[in-house]
């Protein structure tokens, strides 16, 4: 292959990536598509291109039958379709930035490769807790290939007959997705995680819908406590926790996060940001003019927050290498706009998905907001299949959407990309309540759960439904009339101690009853999701009374306290 | 029940609703709940109310088993929970503007019922096509309870072992749901169309995987035809088509589209607008400043466009009834948008939707434009059962999105759900390739497909990748060399007569090869969905060659072009 003469303007004539994966290899084909006289180096450490990073516990499941599959490209196949120099096995050890050279350690030795534009895409490193024993044979991780060819090997080595026991450590996305694909192995697995509940990405009152999913799946969860201590045989572990806990394992995953891998950056001077994260500008360039960075190695500024972080996701790290090589090949580029931080994670038969700020980062970052909750159905309700989507967002007093999240067995995806857009947008309730989205009864409903959303931070908003929350449970029990509005059957199953029950359907004959037992107390109006508890609300506003709805209803308020001073059968 | 008196400010007292389904139900409850004392009375001619209209053809494909899941409330509920005065088998025979009464039609006699607001909520009529023999027993349409409860019975009566055929006239919504459902139950369905393709609203390129889908379960289809005359029996029925086809069946199904059902607001003087539409404002109100209006009968403006026009659709008539009640009661609005017009339909295995601007509706309008393909993974192409979406989008020349529409078997209403947002929100394709939308293998890819498009709309918008459209394919035979860039095999199953053969991974090294074989002509190049040739165009650009990529590649040139000119083997 000689390069063919190019009439493109003169860009730099040597470019160098450092990284194969997402972010580096965009950057490289991006580069080449736009350049052809360029001469473009991949530099990879591992044996490893373009590997499916995201695939990898989908072959630990066997979902993926061939490992083959999640090798999308071949230095050779790069070579042919786009003719770029892609050497594996290859690790930069510095980077001279006075010189312009590189330098690379090989099998083979080392020498000084010369660029006119670097690209840093060298990813991220998993952290390495402070677990004693971390070199047991038990103990894994799953970031890369050989990561996947071990574990995998290890699972399979399992004796039919013998224990099958795994302990996950860390439950965040690929935590999770080790978890369902242990299971899916048939292994025993218990799951470790330091938060107070699992996916901290996650605002907490979602997550028990994850850990009811897992448990139902025979996974332990030990939530709020940290792996201390992993001895043990070569082929059984056991794992000790900090609440003394020792827990029987053939197999540990340890994937308690990463951080970014920015050692060559730091070595040569790069200016680095908030958690050592590489600093670059809104086109990827580094504090030297002659390097860009993309990836989980270089710090975001977050949307909505405004904070400074690093993102490890394939989607924004993809974007930023095209950006980086629009960047470097003067060409116009989009500027790298703030995070929103979308992900999404399939946990056994549940979707949880995040988008924009987490309430938790709101309070953490003292942005006012309004919490609105819905658990509505992913498609209509009278079509066979419906599941509830549990949508939790976040407004601004002025209506903007601030951030969501949701759970559900199906049509989180969707809605969650729908609030991204929205996000991105900067869009508001109205918006949300006006969206048209595409309706038939097989995919939605005419009043989608987004503009179900949109409706009811609307009513919140602009004082029409005054709401309660589940976290003001004990307030409002010291202070308030509980009115429960569900069916006599619903009551029946379980409800608050001291709860008046007046089914939705009988409250406007029944106002004197409710006046009375209020005596003058705030009514804290509840049902099951909180719509016909809307209506009650409504009806008990415009009566005169002081009346608030509980955002989400029993659904939220069950999964946001699971210790509720309850009365009745509670099965 | 007696209503409590409110606190609200003086609304009008006595409220009345023509018309108890979708936008009509949908102003009563929101008027109910902001106001408690207002006397709502719906009036509906037919027996029922609030019913799922979008629901009827699965219930008579047996999807939805029970024909109840339909009826989602009831005069007596509506009355438990929101205290409105639902009467069915009322029909509002005239306005009298002046003494601000209309006149209702029972079986009982006519009574007059006095309004402060009125809310006309009357829906769509079906249009009568001129087909002689339209009563004959056979024919049915489907967009009431009594017309499923009829054409369910016609099916459910033929005998086991005789003919089970049908006839469908009109290949929109409806009309492919109607077929669905007839197949669904085993009958040999004949569906006809008078536009030369189904789904009218869809644009052609993307109507033959439709075709193929139908074919493929047994449907045959009649296209550019219409239905002349139905004759027969009481049991068959002969359909005579325009071309002389003669087609027997036991059931016939004819939609052919409907009109707004707006004769009792014009013989009230009422102002109309488009195709006979009654006029209103952004808040609802007619040109009577206490009458309102909303849903099939309504005036919309279309997005983009900017056309006048009317939209059958639940989504916005939903949302429009919310908006009359806020009006009437004096609560601020959010005023109407132009209407995207976003619309899905499943059909058997597929699904197909819409939104915005159709590429037909664009060149009516004269609007400059261009259009985007792309053929993308649902989900990540290496985890099981990627399914192709197969995406047509248009683009203003400043890069604003200006519709979408797409077609496959997985991922369609994500998709057009994020296009849609997109659209409102009045995003360009550098926002589209800047989305972060939710990416893990089982939900989408790290470049999802909406990002694709964003970039590829860029490339095409900014001059890096020129293009050229299957459209165009006569007059490229006639001035370009074809370049086919696929592969061997790909090449062998069948290519354009003339193509010049080279794979993309050999073409920079036989350029002087192309070169040659153009002679100075333009390159026109494709692959099979544009990623390849997209590659190789432009290595030939920077070569100095007029090279141009195929917009979606063979497989929207197949699509649009089924009379290819080809050598090589066709099967």
């Amino acid at each position: 292959m000689s390069p063919t003469p190019t009439s493109s303007p003169a860009g730099p004539r040597r470019i160098v990536v450092v990284g194969g994966v997402a972010g580096g290899m965009s950057a490289a084909a991006r580069a080449r598509r736009l350049d052809e006289s360029a001469s473009i180096v991949v530099l990879e450490q591992s044996a490893h291109v373009s590997f499916a990073n995201c695939g990898l516990p989908y072959h630990l499941s066997g979902e993926i039958a061939q490992r083959d599959a999640l090798l999308l490209h071949t230095p050779a196949s790069l070579h042919a379709a786009l003719a770029l120099d892609v050497r594996t096995g290859s690790r930069v050890t510095a980077i001279d930035r006075a010189a312009r050279t590189v330098t690379v350690a090989t099998a083979d030795g080392e020498y000084a490769l010369a660029y006119d534009a670097l690209l840093l895409a060298p990813g991220a490193v998993a952290v390495r807790p402070p677990i004693d024993g971390l070199d047991h044979p038990a103990v894994h991780t799953l970031r890369t290939v050989p990561d996947l060819d071990a574990l995998t090997a290890r699972v399979a080595d399992l004796p039919a007959d013998g224990p099958r026991r795994a302990v996950v450590v860390g439950a965040g996305f690929i935590g999770l997705e080790a978890v369902e694909a242990l299971v899916a192995r048939g292994l025993d697995v218990e799951l470790v995680e330091l938060a107070d509940h699992v996916l901290p990405p996650l605002d907490a009152e979602l997550a028990p819908f994850l850990a009811d999913e897992l448990h139902a799946h025979g996974v332990g969860l030990h939530l709020g406590v940290s792996a201390r201590e992993i001895a043990g045989d070569d082929e059984s572990a056991v794992v000790t926790l900090s609440d003394g806990t020792r827990l029987p394992a053939e197999v540990v995953v340890v994937n308690v996060g990463v951080r970014p891998a920015s050692d060559l950056a730091r070595d040569a001077g790069l200016e680095l940001g908030a958690r050592g994260a590489i600093r670059v500008d809104a086109d990827q360039r580094t504090s030297d003019p002659h390097v860009w960075a993309v990836g989980d190695a270089v710090e975001v500024t977050l949307a909505v927050t405004g904070e400074a972080g690093a993102v490890p996701l394939a989607g924004p790290a993809n974007r930023q290498g095209r950006r980086a090589a629009d960047a470097m090949l003067g060409r116009r580029t989009t500027p790298q706009a703030p995070v929103l931080g979308t992900a999404i994670v399939r946990v056994l038969g549940l979707t949880a998905a995040v988008t924009g700020a987490s309430q938790a980062a709101l309070a953490r970052a003292g942005i006012e907001h309004e919490v609105v909750r819905i658990h509505a159905a992913h498609h209509a309700g009278y079509f066979p299949g419906a599941q509830q989507v549990h949508v939790v967002a976040s407004f601004a007093p002025d209506g903007r959407l601030l951030g969501a999240q949701a759970v559900g067995r199906d049509g989180v995806d969707k809605r969650i990309d729908v609030l991204a857009t929205a996000l991105r947008a900067g869009m508001t309730a109205d918006d949300l309540a006006e969206l048209e989205l595409a309706y038939a009864p097989p995919y939605g409903s005419a009043k989608d759960p987004v503009n179900m959303l949109g409706f009811v931070a609307q009513n919140v908003l602009d004082g029409t439904m005054p709401q309660w929350h589940a976290a003001d449970l004990d307030d409002v029990l010291a202070t308030s009339l509980v009115l429960d509005v569900r069916s006599q059957g619903e009551f029946d199953q379980g409800h608050l101690v001291g709860a008046l029950h007046v089914p939705h359907t009988e409250l406007r004959g029944r106002l004197d009853e409710v006046r009375a037992a209020a005596g003058g107390r705030p009514v804290a109006v509840h049902c099951a999701s909180g719509v016909r508890s809307h209506i009650a609300t409504r009806v008990l506003l415009q009566a005169g009374l002081d009346a608030r709805n509980l955002s989400g209803g029993w659904i939220s308020l069950t999964a946001t306290r699971p210790d509720l001073p309850l009365e009745g059968a509670t099965s």
